[in-house]
């Protein structure tokens, strides 16, 4: 039987985190999940996530495995902390990587989870082999990983990548973060949404008047039934991300912007308007050169190879 | 007599080139100028700066010339050419560094000035051992250069940086790119020069009042002897450059931000304010960690010294 290099990844998410056996080429072989909120000691959730990785490894024979990646909400690479994560139960600085490490004589690597998403897109996804370019992943947040030739941009901190947290509307809407105007609140799942409700203040005519509950799949599946005001949602929401993208192109001109997350899933919906409004705002000199795609990764997969991709990065 | 490394340095701006000898330490040991202007033909530029700089170097025995470094306005890093150049006669795309080496057998590398100063200031001033850092440039427009993990970055097609370009205000004020709204149309020595026009309309209470003309020099002489609308200017400028900046520390989450040219030449006149504003804007993770500091290269060397750098960090 041939010996198998593996890595493994960890995706820690407010709610649920799951883990995964991943080979090179991006296949996960194995996965499990548990509930991160029923664990409010940290302690105890690592050591219930190594006792159930361990039962992964087990299953598989004659393999190595060269290393742990984790992608969670305010990951440090630099640090190999949590820092004061709001969706998280764990308060204040946790020292992750050094928790795991009691568990597994293994190399462990932490990011951001949007950062984890764009090495796991360089190493399996829509950006193989490109050297620049923007992961921006749309969920309940707006996350983003800046890949500059071919590394991964933490900054002096550890902190780069913080789209989401650029003001695209001085005294707009109020952000999680405590400030205004966040791209976040615009461009996200629950940025539509917001948006959503807004434009249904001025309309009845739409066929998410009668929706119990909107939500940025609800907005999607009336747009492609042809409903103008799902269109003019998207569309008011790709005008202030295409803005956004377009200043943020003259900063590290990339050659690709990779979207992913619940609201990417809307594909061309999102998509086109998005590039469109970009080109619009983009100097001349980089114009027609950026390309937008959906992310390649299969999403029920994604975050765990996207964790499992720092492994790789690194081995 | 000892056997020394050298660098040639060479700057092209649309009236003047200048070049010099530079040693490892950052001294400009020669230098010398010609008006870029009088030749319409590339090709012939490119003999009378070979010429002269061989003057130059014929002025030292015993010397390694270990390269070229060449700022120039839309130098492009990867093709050795400058492109489309707005403030240059030379139309096109012109093959810079191939024209060099004609002249000479070294290594030649080209970069757009912003781009040449980060180097400058990273090798020789300001950021001197820092590897993550962003360098503004506030002349007549506003160019720049970001340093992340110790290299610059030039995005794939070599035409990252360009900051000046990002929109701050929405349909504002009208650009030489031909958009609107750009942040060097306010945040440079000729923006400054424009806002104080807008603010003398509604007031004649100001020792500007009476001045033929304004440069951002008489706009920071007045602001220094108390006038108060000339630190009303200085302020609206700041909060524009301090907001753009908060942007982009969440973006590349720099140690360091360096300011260079006539407007920063204002000091603590534009500094303390743009630090308040980008405080005031910076999402809290990245607050009180950024330091802003004005360039460390003296002034009349700066532009010879970040193209000569470039050799440097290539040798």
């Amino acid at each position: 039987m041939m010996h198998k290099q593996l890595a493994i990844g960890i995706d820690i998410g407010g709610t649920n985190t799951v883990f995964g056996i991943v080979d090179e080429n991006g296949n996960c072989l194995a996965q499990n999940a548990i509930k991160t909120s029923d664990y409010p000691q940290v302690s105890e959730f690592v050591a219930v996530v190594s006792k159930e990785v361990n039962v992964l490894i087990d299953s598989f024979d004659y393999t190595e495995i060269i290393g742990i990646g984790i992608g969670a909400p305010n990951g440090n690479y630099y640090t190999g902390t949590i820092d004061f994560a709001p969706n998280l139960k764990w308060e204040g600085v946790v020292y992750l990587v050094d928790l795991f490490k009691k568990h597994f004589n293994l190399p462990v690597y932490l990011t951001n989870d949007a950062n984890a998403a764009a090495i796991g897109e360089r190493i399996y996804g829509a950006a193989k082999g490109i050297d620049d370019f923007m992961m921006v992943t749309l969920g309940t947040g707006l996350g983003s990983g800046f890949v500059v030739n071919g590394n991964l941009v933490y900054g002096h901190d550890g902190f780069a990548g913080e789209l989401g947290h650029t003001i695209v509307e001085k005294n707009g809407r109020t952000c999680g973060c405590g400030r205004k105007g966040c791209l976040e609140t615009y461009a996200s799942a629950s940025g539509i949404v917001i948006t959503s409700k807004e434009f249904l203040e001025n309309s009845n005519n739409s066929l998410l008047s009668g929706l119990n509950e909107i939500t940025s799949k609800s907005i999607a599946d009336a747009a492609h039934k042809g409903d103008q005001l799902a269109l003019d949602i998207f569309d008011y929401t790709a005008e202030k991300l295409g803005f956004s993208l377009a200043n943020t192109v003259a900063i590290s001109s990339p050659k690709l912007i990779v979207l992913f997350g619940g609201l990417a899933q809307s594909g061309d919906l999102i998509i086109n308007p998005t590039k469109k409004y970009m080109e619009d705002y983009l100097l001349n000199i980089y114009q027609n050169k950026v390309e937008i795609l959906p992310s390649k990764l299969k999403a029920s997969d994604a975050a765990i190879l996207g964790a499992s991709a720092l492994a790789w990065q690194n081995s």
